[in-house]
């Protein structure tokens, strides 16, 4: 890495290809390419395998040694390429980047690459998150838990958008993350054995008087109309968590992990 | 209320003090008023017995009867003012509001004020939330856990912040709130013998052998730099959710949560 490719044209082509990774969902998917900005989520990329295609980093925020230490022991080093104040200004989101935007290749989410190694696991699924930030939050609690896997069904935007990859702290980066239709997660979950805890106002049992010890999958819908029929029909207990209250509904970030930490809770050996 | 005044210009002294009193928490202050939209918000704020100084409807959007309806039993009925089209554009902030915006009186938060019946409460304390969404999202947990109290300290925003207020999904108004600063809250729980249980991460014991079966106070700080040194030394117990992830932190009002809700299981008969 002697020669150091420089830009300092907003007009550069793959200075263009980063705003539109950046903006468009499709042409993320297209070119399976994301946008990473910020070192703490470069660090959480780095260590989830991603793979690094190109990094940005403007010199006065981050020296070119410091930038080789992050990626010491990166197998396949992306090309470098250092940025004025005026390209960096432009394809910056965010102002604590620290001076780093990565172009990274995404990865594979259908089930059939869903490694789970625990015998036991405990996994949270999302159905229809509306929100990056609820999908951001959830992956944050997610990875507090120390959850095997999180899976979402029928996603409404992209896993790569930068909302999701902000509001989560990069640590959709570490997280083991599955994405499928409704009837595939069904039918991977029936398949492993795995027991349907359904988040549900109906036939619900009071969550803390569910055994979560056992293959545990428990499952959230939306805010707005909760799980789709076709869960409720294939779950093995509809939990719910009593409200005292006089709105009746929590964001569904806070459910999730109250659910997922009583389940760590009773877990605890 | 045979006579109903009319408001066709967003010129109109009472359509400019509205504005006002939505942007300048200084101004609602002064005047001792703020803004409430939406009728589900509008009924929370009435069976939380806040007095209605002026109602705005746009009779496209709510007729004059379903007002009266929302309105029985308010023992000191405010002005009705029927607005235009161009006013309600001017002054409604959401889509959803359902055509009705209220000028209401705030009320004392002071903790001398604040009545707590229960012989064994559990109290939620915030030092400090940043956002109003963060501060939102608390009052809807405490409103499902049907808390005692949540006392806030050194507020940085006024607590009829209209982001408040819509993040709270109006439960601000039912939910019993004091407010003070760090040292007058920890009198007020040492006076009526609440232990401080305050989340930390030193010399803290996992929240769930913690016992909170007991006149209970849960205290958060801050997610970026967590509870002050005063808060840490009145402490009675310390107490940490363990985490397991790459990132070590999570949500406060997802952390809030969880932390109350364990107490709440405990607490159960």
């Amino acid at each position: 890495m002697s020669y150091i490719k420089e830009i300092n044209s907003v007009n550069n082509p793959l200075v263009r290809q980063t705003l539109v990774l950046m903006e468009k969902s499709r042409e993320r998917k297209k070119k399976g390419l994301f946008i990473i900005e910020g070192i703490k989520e470069l660090e959480l990329a780095i260590k989830g395998g991603y793979a690094l295609k190109t990094l940005f980093y403007y010199p006065e925020l981050i020296s070119y040694d410091t930038l080789l230490e992050y990626l010491k022991g990166v197998e396949d080093p992306p090309e470098l390429v250092s940025i004025s104040k005026g390209v960096f200004q432009k394809i910056a989101y965010r102002d604590s980047t620290g001076g780093i935007i990565a172009i990274a290749k995404t990865k594979e989410h259908a089930l059939d690459h869903l490694k789970i190694s625990s015998k036991n696991p405990l996994i949270l699924v999302a159905e229809a998150p509306e929100k990056p930030g609820n999908i951001g939050a959830l992956l944050r609690t997610s990875d507090a838990a120390g959850l095997d896997a999180v899976i979402i069904t029928n996603a409404k935007s992209d896993l790569y958008n930068p909302n999701i990859i902000r509001s989560s702290v990069g640590c959709l980066f570490t997280t083991n993350i599955g994405m499928g239709t409704t009837e595939e997660v069904i039918r991977y979950l029936k398949n492993n054995n795995i027991t349907i805890n359904c988040a549900a106002l109906t036939a619900s049992k009071e969550y803390t008087s569910v055994d979560f010890t056992q293959p545990t999958a428990i499952v959230v819908g939306t805010e707005a109309t909760g799980l789709s029929e076709e869960w409720l029909q294939e779950s093995d207990q509809n939990i719910i968590i009593p409200m005292q209250g006089e709105i009746d509904s929590m964001n569904v970030s806070v459910s999730a992990a109250i659910l997922i930490f009583e389940a760590i809770r009773q877990r605890k050996p």
